[in-house]
């Protein structure tokens, strides 16, 4: 397994080979995302909820996801050696992986090894991401329940956490929970859930732990099942995971696309015609009509590939 | 202009139109992106920063770039009436815009209005980005210049700018500079740049500002006018500009593509296949094959359509 996910990051066609034999399997695992601002406890909380739910008698995959960012590399890398012990039980598979995306999210090998792990039958795979940004947001688009972690006392902190990654959260944590100010912490998110509710029916919970110690496992693990079954018996399950091979099936094509485009049409292009267009000599959209036009009479000529 | 711009977020034919027309106008403009967490004060910074440039005789457009979040939109609609009376002046241009990029980021609207602003031959476009996530990352797809703004006693701020914000920064500003931490502040960002100079031979300056009392503007402005004559020397500026043009020539013919596709195939067809997928029927690769087939199949029949 740790080969195969290895290669969704270093040999995309081999996974997609294997992908396409096994697509009867996928669809079981639940995916679950977890993030929140660097400093929130979110590795060891991870560990504590991979823990809890393999004691339950689940299997489970366990990807973490680091910004790719040269600067905050190595506090990160550091971080993820507080992982506790989880990572040895042979019904866990942990892996770390960059989150080099094409826009700056979640790249496409994080989503083919969170389908791998699905095609090997863990019954959760848990998605931790590092660092704030894109790859926060975009778990939405991989994930079945999204698991926010706040913390108390980091000032401005929920203000910050305010734009996009609020919204994004089908349970809220505030890890951490001994410290002071966990109840001011817990009273704003719950102020901010009745002011903005969830319009999907389900009552998106706050639960207070401290995963240092274990405390609040035991609840965020039973409100996670309990958001899994109302996914399940809303439908709504089913609706994200059509809207979500709906889009990837959009971005293969689109890829596909710009191959064959290429290919017809030679990669140094691109940079040529870039050129003339800074200088003034054409613009933008002209230049794109121009190039679609010949694609079509070059493709019309040649044909398409019938593969990659 | 005003109405212009309006089209570039309603009509986008239109403005595509205008700037097919006006091509030979375009890359005049200095683009100068500001971008740092919520509280930070930049809209009084980006005010004070576009009346000094202002009183230096440059005309310019400025951009508010808002997040589309309905959590956020009270409070920072409540910020912009902060913005100083620079919105009077006849030299100044100022337009609020929503930040709904397909991808979480920039919109294309964005980039056309700055693209308009060009073409109109403003000296200068100020884009102030809101909020955290994605849009103050890709702000650098679009600025020649990015100028990040921190302020001390945001406890750890510092730690949450680094991944994706700090490696952006041309400038540093470290606003409210007259609040306690301000020199902390300022020496953890010399450092972090100690650590990891720019690889352009550009050195990032730390500018200490306090916009409320106009303290530090002018020299904000000339780093500012500095950076752009280290641009243009240096060369990086027309490279910045033709990968610019180069993705957004890929970005167009993308869409233009899609846009063929969903043409000649039917809007409906994804939805379908989307279900078929999830069901376990198809594997999303061998769907994404047959499509891209049919496809070639029906462009080679009916042809592509000579223009939007």
């Amino acid at each position: 397994m740790a080969r195969a996910i290895s290669a969704a990051e270093n040999d995309p066609p081999v996974v997609q080979a294997f992908l396409r034999e096994h697509s009867q399997r996928l669809g079981r695992a639940r995916i679950v995302g977890i993030t929140g601002p660097p400093g929130a406890g979110k590795s060891t909380l991870t560990g504590c909820l991979a823990a809890e739910l393999v004691n339950r008698g689940f299997s489970l995959g366990l990807l973490l996801v680091d910004p790719s960012s040269p600067f905050t590399g190595g506090a990160i890398l550091g971080d993820r050696l507080r992982l506790p012990d989880i990572a040895q039980h042979p019904q866990v598979f942990v892996r770390s992986m960059s989150s080099r995306g094409s826009m700056g999210g979640l790249s496409k090998a994080t989503s083919d090894a969170v389908k791998l792990l699905d095609a090997f039958g863990m019954d959760f795979v848990l998605i931790e991401t590092v660092g704030t940004g894109q790859a926060e947001t975009d778990i939405v688009s991989v994930a079945d329940s999204v698991i926010v972690v706040a913390v108390p006392g980091l000032g401005d902190d929920i203000q910050a956490l305010k734009a996009g990654i609020l919204e994004i959260a089908d349970l809220f944590v505030v890890n951490k929970a001994d410290r002071e100010g966990a109840e001011k912490t817990e009273r704003e998110l719950l102020h901010m859930l009745k002011m903005q509710p969830s319009s999907s029916g389900w009552t998106i919970p706050v639960i207070r732990t401290v995963a240092t110690k274990n405390e609040g496992i035991g609840e965020l693990a039973n409100k996670l099942l309990a958001h899994y079954e109302f996914l399940r018996e809303s439908g709504l399950l089913l609706r994200q995971r059509v809207a979500r091979a709906e889009q990837e099936l959009k971005d293969l094509l689109r890829s596909r696309m710009m191959q064959e485009f290429e290919r017809l049409m030679g990669p140094a292009l691109y940079r040529d015609l870039a050129q003339e267009i800074v200088a003034g000599e054409q613009s933008l959209y002209d230049t794109a009509d121009k190039l679609w036009q010949q694609f079509l009479v070059r493709i019309t000529q040649k044909g398409g590939s019938a593969s990659d």
